[in-house]
């Protein structure tokens, strides 16, 4: 890199960071800017956080760009998929098709603010009402001199996991460009003839759509579609993918070795831009970058920030961001589970922070108010919380019964003056006595006329849990823009193991997707890794979970969680196999787990863990469908808005059957 | 129809009836049933309610019926779409694959049961592991002599409202039969040369699935896809639709007249086999039916349950039963909205009451508990469970605060004693005293950080509901496989007039998609159509709306729910139009509702409550996304299951901007 490319990213770092603080860079810096980038070559990558559906505020944000583009003199600025409606919008559009004509009037208005500089605009596109198929595009305009001047639609749709396109959109029969005649009369029926490149100062850009680059069939194994646009773009010098590609565990190496093929393969430069930010439960790492002709990486944008990143496309110059740790972790190492967290944990930090924040700030809460028991599960939320809203706004809350320990009061109000977050201990006691006492009496009249009451019941623990969840709604509703935490985590969610309308109940769940025994490895990282170290007191990290909420007759002692479940280590293999290896029971039987290495076990022991795992998730399936907002970390979850299976489905036998059973079943 | 035929319907409701009962009819009537219909010619139409997943339990049916057909000599027994494993089966089948493989070895063991009868059953057949697309076919199998003879795949994929399709399911690239061989390895690539008709005692049977038969270019003014599967059958004698269509208001007289419109138009006799039951928020109302080669209607099976119906094929000769009031609703009338519900009333209850007995039945659940508070809306849904469960297995809780009055306890209590369900009055004037006690000093602890408390809050209010729920959850804790019912209706949920934790908490949601004029109707239909007349209390029907939680200042009377929102006729008239029509903000402010020709209303009035439904329905996505389980009644919804919307899209703007607002925030 020159030195004149040195001091173009210095400046631009100050930019960004003006435009984040919603100030306007000096005229000074930018003219400095402009003295370098106008000589030609340069283009944009605008790696934008939309909020969805919010028109305005994209369209001032896409806006800013466009004319910083202009001043500065760049060939190109290109924003990510969908960035004028932000992705996902999901059915909004089909409900609300006004919002679909709305964006097309922003589209037109920031047409008319483009001059000399070509910008690339994703937007929803409505279709005639009576054409064949959905109603929608997905499409990018060309926008030039003031104009619309070209539509790109995408051809391969989604629909699987997080993604929903085919519900509302209609794949493209064509790659590349058609004149902007077409914009809301487009079909099958007429497609035009048309330079499907985009021409500027002498480069032919040949533009996709996200999904449309993740189809080659030499590269993948397996593919989704029959069609694969990228080979009908390849007479283009360079390719565009304007993305919403979220972050999944382990998927970044998948990501970064397809576009590098794919650059290498076609000889082409590939210029990747991707959306950041969280869209509810969807995290997307932003990580925009630019591969030249031999595949190799020549530029990249900062992960789960918003950044404008300039490139020279002339003489293939660029600067290469850091990726967040854990993000270049690779897929194509061996597929099996570990132990071993270190690596990830960077990127679940940043994927969480950014999903806490971009949710409250998107929905327009500033504070967050949580039960901090002294446990792992609300310590780790609790950090979290003050990182991406800042300590002031948060409250821990300690709310001891008489099965609380002396520890974990102490542990919890250690934790809160560590992080520096307000806090304050309520008893729960008065509400537990007086609910307790209510209930009793009612279950006395109820037993007259029902004889299914349980000898031995989880009525108590559920009381203690509901009168804190009881206290954290209260403060909510009591003061403005301040939403409880449900701080359950991935491993208790899957069996179940969570009180509806106590510690399952909140306004946003930040830890659904992580389990325990990575919270474990998540609370070290913590310590050593944030600015602040050792916030967590390590009796935290130490202890044993268990809820606190009941005394296990056996022992005389509370009840710990691995007692009531299994081992943490156990059941996280369990999931991660079922989710990442679709393994069955009896995959999962055969296989020799860490925990079993670690610790013999006999085959009675895990059979009665593998039979309580099947039976507990069976009847978890309700508590899934009314979980909270959570943010999507793992590269599979229970979240409801990546998995769906029917609640009445609780009747699975995964065990199956064999054939001999079968047919004697049948006779 | 001759006296024979009259005949045969007379014995095959007794079989029915034995079979819903699990009860085996006896030989003598099975020897004379087979006695007419073993002359060749006759087929059955197997509706039946399958449980998703649960294989072992939809096979026995199956087979039960497999034998019963082969005992009375039909030609034929046809099964609805994918009958072996339910649908939806949503995403289960890609994380559970195991489940897959299960249903191959029971289709198998199905197979082996046939002799001289020929089954068409539904199931879902996996792909080769690296084929392209998705990894799974919805698929039907022809069964006979013992083997599976033949397969068909559903070519178009519905993927929109409550259908996810494309998610998991390949789209066939060929209508009709594929010979048995390609079971597993089927794609587009091996397309066999085959006769694609099923051919039995000289007939040619086209058979397709479900929304194969739903993209007649001729009779659907928009097509969603590009093909038409029937068209490619068209050399059949005979048309099979093998279908899973869920019940929404209107649609039935679409899905009669297009059935018709194909038969007459093919001159074919078309045979259509819909599953009956719920599949978790999902109704199938059943209703299977055949259609003569002109077009007319010749044998309807039942709405709502279980049957198996015999046609004759040679003679087309059927018995059509009456289809439940409210199915036969025209969709072609003209869509307005109107208040009067009646001729919607009867689909109404039985979708509802179907609903709320399979989601118990299927999970495991008996006994069922809610508040009464002698309001409109917890007097529905005991009416309604009543009815589904059984009077002995719901409990009524009237649970008072100060607020309530005497009327409201009273009726609670008539209602209770005149449906004969158990009933007990529980105060939580104690649980309300000690909870604000705690909150008061908790409050204050929490200002002298945090300076955002409100002046006016909901908190007293939400403390009542949620003491409620705190019973009702307690109950459900300590009495087995009981659920507690969340009662709020779909025009408060829409506004958010429901407390998280409270009122619109519970295991299921019976009235969560029926708008609050639509409650009124149900409820003076209920009170003259139930065999027990006049359950519901005059008085309930005759009082406002009003959750009695709170006082209103100005008046010193409880607040009713139409002060704080604004009347429900309005409420619902724009609920109705912005679902059913797609109306924006200016279509509803330019339209003339109902209940303005009723009432003189000023535009400044209109235009207040317009722009309060916006506001409060942007902030109810959250609480819709933590919606119960619920029944889907309208014909469209709220239901996460039916419609998504981020819920950090509540900044959306409903108004949109004119074209110089957007120019200037632009420039």
């Amino acid at each position: 890199m020159t030195k004149i490319d040195s001091r173009l990213y210095e400046l631009s770092e100050v930019v960004d960071k003006k435009f984040s603080h919603g100030e306007i860079p000096s005229e000074n810096m930018v003219e400095e800017i402009a003295s370098i980038t106008s000589q030609g070559g340069y283009i944009g990558l605008a790696q934008i956080d939309p909020t969805a559906g919010n028109l305005e505020f994209n369209a001032k944000k896409i806006a800013k760009y466009i004319k910083y583009a202009e001043k500065i003199g760049l060939d190109l600025v290109i924003f990510p998929e969908l960035a004028l409606m932000g992705y996902p919008i999901e059915d909004t559009i089909d409900r609300h098709p006004l919002i679909v004509r709305e964006n097309i009037k922003w589209l037109k208005g920031l047409a008319k603010i483009t001059k000399n500089t070509t910008a690339i605009v994703g937007f929803v596109e409505p279709r005639e009402k009576d054409a064949e198929g959905k109603r929608f595009y997905n499409s990018a305009a060309i926008l030039q001199n003031g104009k619309i001047t070209g539509i790109v639609r995408k051809s391969l749709l989604p629909t699987y996991s997080e993604f929903n396109d085919y519900r509302y959109i209609e794949p493209s029969p064509v790659a590349g460009i058609q004149p902007a005649e077409t914009l809301g009369v487009f079909s099958k029926e007429n497609i035009l003839p048309s330079n499907k490149y985009l021409e500027v100062n002498g480069i032919k850009y040949g533009i996709s759509i996200c999904e449309d680059c993740w189809n080659n069939k030499e590269f993948f194994e397996k593919n989704l579609y029959d069609r694969d646009p990228i080979e009908e773009l390849k007479e283009a010098d360079v390719f565009i993918n304007c993305s919403a590609s979220p972050t999944r565990a382990k998927k970044e190496q998948l990501k970064h070795n397809m576009l590098s093929f794919i650059s290498s393969k076609y000889k082409k430069t590939m210029i990747y831009v991707n959306q950041v930010g969280a869209i509810d439960n969807i995290s997307f790492d932003g990580s925009s970058r630019v591969f030249n002709y031999s595949g190799e990486l020549i530029a990249r944008a900062k992960s789960f920030e918003e950044q404008f990143l300039i490139v020279n496309l002339k003489n293939a110059i660029g600067k290469i961001y850091p990726l967040t740790r854990g993000l270049e972790k690779s897929l194509t190492e061996q597929k099996v589970f570990t132990l071993e967290y270190e690596s990830d944990l960077e990127r679940t930090y940043k994927t969480i922070v950014q999903g806490i924040r971009d949710y409250f700030s998107k929905c327009g809460f500033k504070r967050a108010v949580l039960g901090l028991s002294g446990g792992l599960d609300s310590t780790v939320c609790a950090v979290l919380l003050a990182d991406a809203l800042g300590k002031e706004n948060v409250f821990g809350i300690s709310m001891p019964s008489k099965l609380t320990s002396k520890e974990s009061k102490s542990d919890a109000e250690e934790l809160a003056h560590n992080l520096g977050i307000n806090f304050t201990e309520a008893s729960i006691k008065p509400m537990v006595d007086t609910t307790t006492a209510c209930l009793d009496q009612l279950f006395k009249v109820i037993e007259t006329k029902w004889d299914n009451r349980y000898k031995i019941s989880f009525t108590p623990d559920n009381i203690q849990a509901r009168s804190r969840a009881m206290f954290l709604w209260g403060i909510s509703n009591e003061f403005a823009s301040c939403i409880p935490i449900a701080t359950s985590d991935k491993s208790e969610l899957y069996m179940g193991y969570a009180t509806i309308n106590g510690d399952m109940s909140g306004g946003f769940a930040p830890i659904a997707d992580v389990p325990k025994t990575k919270l474990f490895a998540f609370a070290r990282w913590l310590n050593s890794n944030r600015e602040d170290k050792n916030a967590i007191p390590e009796a935290v990290i130490l202890k044993k979970p268990g809820a606190e909420l009941a005394i296990d007759p056996k022992t005389g002692k509370t009840l710990n969680a691995e007692d009531a479940l299994m081992p943490y280590e156990f059941l996280d293999e369990i999931i991660w196999r079922i989710e990442n290896k679709n393994e069955s029971y009896y995959d999962l039987l055969q296989a020799e787990f860490i925990y079993e290495k670690k610790n013999k076990i006999s085959k009675e022991q895990k059979i009665e863990w593998l039979d309580k795992f099947y039976r507990r998730m069976s009847t978890a399936l309700y508590k899934w469908s009314i979980l909270p907002p959570s943010v999507i970390v793992e590269s599979r979850s229970i979240n409801k808005s990546d998995y769906k299976q029917p609640i009445t489905s609780s009747k699975i036998n995964y065990k199956g059957v064999n054939e001999e059973e079968i047919e004697n079943s049948l006779l």
